[in-house]
C-alpha cells in the first residue's frame, strides 16, 4: 500500500472518476453530502436550473468558516493526447492525473478530510463550518454560487470567512494566496458605416477606417497605476471583425469586443464614462453594450482569515505565502460582496484547463494538513 | 408580331434561356459560332480548364476590330424574388427580363446582328473582325480571356481595336464609354502577437493594439490626386479579423485584407513600397502578401476607336458619350496590355447582378445600330 494513498487521495479519486463537465455534477455532491452527514452536517441541496448546488453547515453560531468549491470541470480536449484517460484518476509516480485534479476536485477532498479530522479533535468546536459547492463555476455561473449566496443572505445566514479551494499556488504548495480579484467588465462595440463596392468608395463609408483613430486612442489610455493591492487597470480588445471575406466589398459595420480587468481605483461607471468620453472625440455612429462580469474585491492582509492561513502554511511548510490579486475570476467575486473575508487557496495551477492536468499527491496530503490548521487557527486558537 | 421582336432580340433570348452560371457556357458559344460560321468566320474553340472560350475571326488583314464578351452570368440569388423566372427571358413591356440581360448576353446578340448586317453591306470589307468570348468573366478569370490573349500574342495575332460589350451606359443608352480602368491590387496582412489569457496581459502581446496606430497611418495616406483620366488612388480595408469569440482570450494574430484601386500615377511596386515604408515606422512582426488583380489602362480619347464610337452614338442617338475610367474591373484589363485600343461600351448597368435584371429591347435594337456604325466607321470610312 502506497503510504501516500490516504483518505484524501481515495476521496479525490472517487470525485475525479466522475465525468462532471459543466454544468453536470453527476453525483459528486452526493459523495460529499453523504460524507458530511456522518459528521453531523445539515445538508441542503440547492438546485437552480440545470445546476446542482450543495449548502451544508455544522454549528449554529458565529464565526462561520466556509469551504467553497465546484464539482464541474472543463472539457477534456482531445482524449488521445492524454497520457492517462482523463477520468481514470490514475496515479503516476507522485502525480494524480485527471481532468479536475488541480481545478478543483482534489481541494474538495482535502476540505472533507481536514474537516473530519478537525471534528474528531474538536467535536464541540465553537462557531460553524460550511460547505458551498456548485456544479457551474466553469460555465455561465448564473445558477451556481451567486444563487446560493442570495439564498443565504435572504435568511441572514452570514459567512465570516470563506476559503475557495481554487489552485492558487504558483511554484510550490502554499506560496501564494489570492486575496482579491480585479473586476471584469466586457464591452461590445459596433461602429456603423455604409456598405458598398470597393470600386466606389465615395458611395460607401468604411467603418474600419473611421474606427481606427478612435480605437488607437482608446487602447492608449492609462486608466490608473494600480494601488497597493491591484496591478493597473487593463483594457484589452479580444475580438475585432468586419467583412465577409469578399475582397471587393467595403463592410457595413465593425464589431469589437473588449474587456477591462480593473482595480478598486475604478468602478464600472467610471470606466464606461471614460470610453464614452474617448469615443465622443471622433465622428462615429456606434452601439455600445456592457456586461459586468464581476466587481473588484480585496480581503485585507491584516484580517483573521489571511493571518490564520499564513500561519497554517508556515506551521506545515516552513514559509509564508505572498498575497496576490492577479489572475482570472472565480466564485469568490460572488461571496465577497456579503462582507465575508474571502481568499482562494489551493494546489499548483500549472496544468489547469490543459491536457494531462495533474496534481502532486504529496501536496494534497500537505494541503489537507494546512486546511486543518486553518480551521484550528480560526475556530480554536482565535476563540 | 411585336415590331421590336428583331433578330437581335430573338438571339438574345436564345442565349438568355441557357442557365450558364460561371464557369458554365452550356452551349451559348455553339449558338454564336454556328451563326458566325455562316458569315465565313473561322471558329477556334479555346477551352482551358473548366472554361469554354471562343476565338472567331473573319479576314486576314489589319486593322482587326474585336468584339469581346462573356457568356457566363452571376447566380440568380433567390428565384422567388424574381418577377419572371430568371432564365425565361420574358419580355415585359419594353423590357427583356433575365439574368444576363444587361451583363452581358444581349450585347453579344447585338454584336452578331450588327456583324451580319455589316457583312451583308460590305462583304469584301478591308481588315478583320474578331469575336473573343469567354465563360469565365464573373469568376476567377484565370482560364478565360487572359489565356486566349496569350494564345493570340504567341502567334503574333494582333488586336487593334477591342470593344467589350459590358454595360457601360449610365442614364441613357450610349451616354458613357469606359475608356480605361483603375488597377486593382489586393493585400493580405497578418500582424503577429502572442496569444494569452486576458487576465494576464503582461504575458501576452495584443496584435490588435499593436496594429491600430499602423493601420490608422496606412488609411490616412493620400496616395495621389488622380489625373486627367483617373480619380485618386484609393486604399480600402475590406476585412479585419481577430479573436475567436471568447471574451477572455487575447488573440494571437490579426488578419487584414485591403485593396488598392489605383491610377496610372502608381505602379504595383510603388504602392507595395509605400505600404512597407508606412509599416516600418511601427514595431510590428507581420506577414504581407499581394495579389495583382489588374493594371490600370487607358485608351486615349483621340484614338480611332473612341472617335468611331462617339461618332456612331451621335449618328444613332444625336448625342456624344462621356468618357469614364470609374467602376469595377472587366476583361478589358487583359486585352489592353497587348497595345490594343480597348473600350467598354454596352447597355444600361442599373440592374446588373441584381434580382430582376433587365434591359430595354428598344435600347438593344439601337445598340445593334451603333455597333454596326462602329464597324463602318473603323473599317470602311477610315480605310
Amino acid at each position: 500500500m502506497n503510504p501516500n494513498q490516504t483518505a484524501t487521495i481515495t476521496l479525490a479519486q472517487a470525485l475525479l472518476r466522475i465525468d462532471s463537465v459543466t454544468p453536470e455534477d453527476k453525483g459528486c455532491q452526493t459523495i460529499i453530502s453523504d460524507f458530511l452527514a456522518k459528521l453531523d452536517f445539515h445538508n441542503e441541496p440547492m438546485p437552480f436550473g440545470q445546476v446542482t448546488n450543495l449548502w451544508s453547515r455544522r454549528g449554529q453560531t458565529a464565526p462561520m468558516v466556509v469551504f467553497a468549491g465546484h464539482t464541474d470541470v472543463v472539457p477534456t480536449g482531445p482524449v488521445d493526447k492524454w497520457q492517462h484517460p482523463p477520468f481514470s484518476a490514475q496515479i503516476d509516480g507522485d502525480m494524480l492525473c485527471a481532468r479536475g485534479a488541480a481545478d478543483m476536485k482534489s481541494a474538495i477532498a482535502c476540505f472533507m478530510v481536514a474537516t473530519e479530522r478537525f471534528i474528531y479533535d474538536y467535536p464541540d468546536h465553537p462557531g460553524s463550518i460550511g460547505f458551498l459547492i456548485t456544479s457551474d463555476e466553469e460555465g455561465p455561473a448564473v445558477d451556481g454560487t451567486v444563487k446560493v449566496v442570495e439564498t443565504l443572505e435572504a435568511r441572514q445566514e452570514k459567512i465570516d470567512f470563506c476559503l475557495v479551494g481554487e489552485p492558487s499556488s504558483d511554484k510550490k504548495l502554499g506560496d501564494s494566496i489570492k486575496n482579491g480579484r480585479r473586476g471584469s467588465l466586457n464591452a461590445t462595440l459596433t461602429i456603423k458605416g455604409v456598405q458598398g463596392h470597393i470600386a466606389y468608395p465615395q458611395l460607401a463609408d468604411n467603418p474600419v477606417h473611421k474606427a481606427l483613430p478612435a480605437l488607437t486612442a482608446l487602447t492608449a489610455i492609462e486608466w490608473d497605476q494600480g494601488n497597493d493591492y491591484f496591478p493597473p487597470t487593463s483594457l484589452q480588445i479580444s475580438n475585432i471583425h468586419a467583412g465577409t471575406g469578399a475582397t471587393n466589398v467595403i463592410p457595413g459595420d465593425l464589431q469589437i469586443m473588449f474587456n477591462f480587468r480593473f482595480s478598486t481605483e475604478h468602478t464600472p461607471e467610471t470606466l464606461k464614462q471614460g470610453v464614452i468620453d474617448c469615443l465622443a472625440a471622433f465622428d462615429l455612429d456606434y452601439d455600445l453594450s456592457w456586461n459586468l462580469s464581476g466587481l473588484p474585491f480585496v480581503t485585507p492582509a491584516e484580517g483573521e482569515l489571511i493571518q490564520a492561513t499564513c500561519n497554517a502554511v508556515e506551521q506545515c511548510m516552513g514559509y509564508r505565502p505572498t498575497l496576490s490579486t492577479g489572475g482570472g475570476t472565480s466564485d469568490g467575486r460572488f461571496i465577497a460582496p456579503t462582507g465575508a473575508q474571502v481568499i482562494e487557496f489551493g494546489p499548483l495551477n500549472d496544468t489547469i484547463h490543459k491536457v494531462n492536468e495533474r496534481v502532486s499527491i504529496t501536496d494534497l496530503n500537505q494541503l489537507t494538513d494546512i486546511y486543518y490548521h486553518i480551521l484550528v487557527n480560526l475556530l480554536i486558537k482565535a476563540a
